[in-house]
């Protein structure tokens, strides 16, 4: 993508994989490869350390796969090195950099190679050798040095590879600075990922009408719109889906592009149905940098890709994984497409931002927040019904605060209901129906727990008040056990969805003004009574 | 295996897999393909729907794959069909049949077949065609009954096939009815998966000894001594591991033997690097019935296989997927194998029960409990570490309970804390911490909070008791919300781990006797505060 915009003199490195025969086991592998071979990625170059070895066993044991027919036909050059000859290994890298296509050079290895008896063993793979084994070991390999001592020769090979990297570093940076001012400005505001600030204005416009018009609309049209303002400005954002780019509201028709195998100047990945892998591409474009890589699918299928969301957390880099169908208001599609404790899950993770906005603004507040705030990596939950829209101030960004009050209780709170997305407006409506009974409760939207979680002691006793609490979200409560506390209560999922039409089910599950309304009043008698003690 | 047990005259099913593009490009496919390859499982067939579109559109957009290539690599023979061709397909059948190797018939279609505009075309796959496309596809078709009309010769033909299968039915049972009587009650037990009364006492037996000798045992290993008095009376269970059979503590060497493409007389499944796939495989030997399958693999790797683990809770089948090195206390393989959210991910599903067992007693107790109840699926989770044995009194299955009482306080209870395996020894130490500051605690374990919700109110009462909570457990605590409530704490984890010995890391995140004796004392001073003022 970036040796395509800034010319192969610029960006013109190659990507290396060294792989075990574990890794190749795992279907994530086969995601990659097939999405690869697909796109044609000749600069991916994979080294397989074919040892036929794993913790267990011989890879015998589990597999009879002819891994170069394999490679091949997901659309691979495959090459056969002895892994143990580093000019055959040098030789075939030269040879796999001119390839058409993706490149797996097979390396037969021997695990061990040396050690007397546990060599070709899976007892070599994980324990130490021993101390017999490894004088075996050194005097197979004709290795004289004592422990941690570098003979010179090793040490002057090494340096000279240093000044070797350092002129090739140079001559880079000759040819970077011939380039025309307006290519080195460019280039520098790729890796730099900054976000213009017309960008941020463009924001400014769409909440503005989207609070003047108040037109319901499902936030995944409204994550639509907003990227529609976003394209313009941030040429490196290079979104795709998991072969639900329409549904899940990320294609933008009038500036989306496809990447493909004989064009990498679009912006738009299909990933098929690879959910793993995308999340996986996700977080190597961003180790990559100069691209803000988003992944989108259904919310459920969070659970094909919770490796790779694991192991953005677990790196703290900013990657974005948008997931659309936040809840059992799928509908007809049933409980396999019904997330239920997904929220719970991700809430539990370290290190991941979790938004789940309520309405158009909300989702424009949140998106900014992400764009402009790339510590760490973010989940943004999109829903597939309409939502009213209720935000008429949109002087602040309060999704920024991670939560807020919505509309304040008229005189002293009695209760506050907290909830999030699709839940803020029938929290609205529950207020009004408590309003009409003399009871007078606040309501706070709290589109990132984790951010809100992070402002100051005062700021959140302010939003959260004293009054007892009672949640409502469509999907399991675990994480709010804290916030219910003894006097508090919660409208959300102990089961499994069902399929039918979704306002049914959001009736059949409790989600309705009135229901809520009840639960909070509920709150409200209790204490009432307990102070009467 | 159950043909090799009772006879191919006896069991003698195929079984058939129809599959779309889609399900071809999950990662899960490869590895599923690729272990029945090695397994050579001739009776799998799978027909897949080639129609070439995708929700997104053209397979091209996303793949290249040659699925036919892809398949012979990993040990399949391969046919291809007219799928719109009925004799076609019937006489690959009957040919596939009769082949070594599993068999992928490829057939050739058009999505919406018939339908005037939207044949061929993602238009049709997911929204209905509408009033003009549905009056052209009958035309096309030359269709001429009203909706809901079954004509009388495809009644018959129906009514036809079900006579056959009656007559096939017949001919089985006098089969059967000609086996000999140890053959027919051995088949009968299979299917019913009926646990003997011997395995009861050979697990109390266990028990005594274990609770008489109080040898520190990490549970992993309790559950091999577990399983090894397991084996004897229970031929129909079949372990595996995704390779990590002597870790999660599976493989019993005196009974064990691998299941592998020459021979099926064995008992152990080597599923290779592939969780997901081996999660699949347990749900599909359940639901054929007749096997106990019982997966395992660290716990932290529970998030690549984690759909199996779904599908299970939403069938309701008794799957059981063990987890070993349950904690941080993994030690030096560092954060990426040591759980932290899996625990609150787990407890928020439905439909699952989470076992957590402290010592070897209730490892046996939890298996008990698992074997008795099929009638949902179970996770248990085992420690690599050695732990303390605490049971002494071994006549009452306490974990049946989900959580009991494991040591009373002396007098009135001032706290309570409630632990989950590893920590309920550490419970134990803080506990006699606090008596010798005068502060009298009761210690509570609690294998399985799903079974601990399900007892009655009284009981759950008296177990938790009026006192500040303090809960200790190695992992995010998110599940606790609601026990902790507003006097009470946790020791959890609010961060990933780190790579270091074990016992040191239990350290750095506070799972010390003295941290957790100073939360308990912490809340039973702010109690008394409270209650003063």
């Amino acid at each position: 993508i970036m040796s395509e915009k800034f010319g192969s003199d610029i960006v013109n490195h190659y990507t290396y994989v060294m792989c075990g025969d574990g890794c190749l086991m795992e279907g994530v592998s086969e995601e990659a490869i097939s999405l690869a071979g697909n796109l044609r990625l000749n600069k991916l170059i994979v080294l397989w350390d074919n040892n036929g070895i794993t913790i267990d066993g011989g890879t015998t044991l589990a597999t009879c796969v002819n891994q170069a027919e394999r490679f091949k036909a997901v659309g691979w050059n495959v090459m056969s090195v002895d892994g143990h000859n580093h000019t055959e290994i040098a030789e075939a890298l030269e040879k796999a950099k001119k390839s058409d296509k993706p490149v797996m050079i097979a390396c037969k290895t021997t695990i061990g190679y040396g050690a007397p008896t546990k060599a070709g063993s899976e007892k070599s793979h994980g324990a130490p050798l021993g101390t017999e084994e490894v004088a075996g070991l050194r005097k197979n390999l004709g290795w004289e040095y004592e422990p941690f001592v570098v003979p010179d020769e090793i040490y002057a090979a090494w340096r000279q590879k240093g000044i070797e990297g350092a002129k090739a570093e140079a001559e880079w940076q000759s040819r970077f600075e011939a380039l025309p001012q307006d290519k080195k400005d460019a280039f520098n505001a790729y890796v730099k990922e900054k976000v213009p600030t017309q960008f941020f204005a463009a924001m400014q416009r769409l909440k503005e009408e989207s609070a003047a018009v108040k037109e319901p609309l499902a936030t995944r049209k409204s994550f639509n719109r907003i990227l529609k303002e976003t394209l313009p400005f941030l040429p490196q954002l290079i979104a795709g889906s998991a072969d639900l780019s329409e549904s899940n509201g990320v294609w933008v028709k009038e500036y989306h592009k496809n990447i493909c195998s004989d064009d990498f100047s679009g912006n738009f990945i299909h990933y098929g149905i690879r959910e793993h892998a995308m999340g996986a591409a996700v977080n190597g474009m961003v180790l990559h940098g100069g691209i803000i890589p988003v992944s989108s699918t259904f919310f459920s299928f969070l659970d094909y890709m919770l490796p790779s969301v694991r192991m953005a957390s677990l790196m703290k880099i900013p990657s974005v994984f948008v997931f659309s169908h936040d809840s059992i208001a799928v509908g007809e599609d049933g409980p396999t497409h019904q997330p239920i404790e997904q929220l719970s899950l991700l809430r539990s993770m370290p290190n991941l931002r979790v938004f789940r906005p309520a309405d158009t603004v909300e989702t424009a507040e949140c998106w900014e927040f992400i764009l402009s705030n790339r510590d760490l990596p973010s989940v943004l939950l999109l829903t597939r019904q309409n939502l009213e829209q209720f935000r008429s101030d949109v002087s602040e960004n309060m999704s920024a605060k991670g939560g807020y009050v919505v509309r304040h209780a008229k005189g002293e709170r009695q209760a506050t209901i907290i909830a999030t997305g699709s839940e803020v407006a029938l929290a609205l409506k529950a207020q009004q129906i408590l309003q009409q009974q003399g009871k007078d409760v606040a309501v706070v939207s709290m589109p990132c727990l984790e951010l809100f979680e992070a402002q100051n002691a005062d700021y959140r006793r302010q939003v959260l008040g004293t009054a007892p609490i009672v949640i409502a979200e469509a999907a399991n409560l675990n994480s709010w056990g804290k916030y219910i506390k003894d006097d508090g209560d919660g409208v959300g999922m102990t089961s499994f969805g069902i399929s039918g039409p979704y306002k049914e089910l959001l009736e059949i599950f409790g989600f309705t003004p009135e229901n809520v309304a009840d639960k909070v009043s509920a709150c409200i008698d209790r204490k009432k009574k307990l102070q009467h003690l």
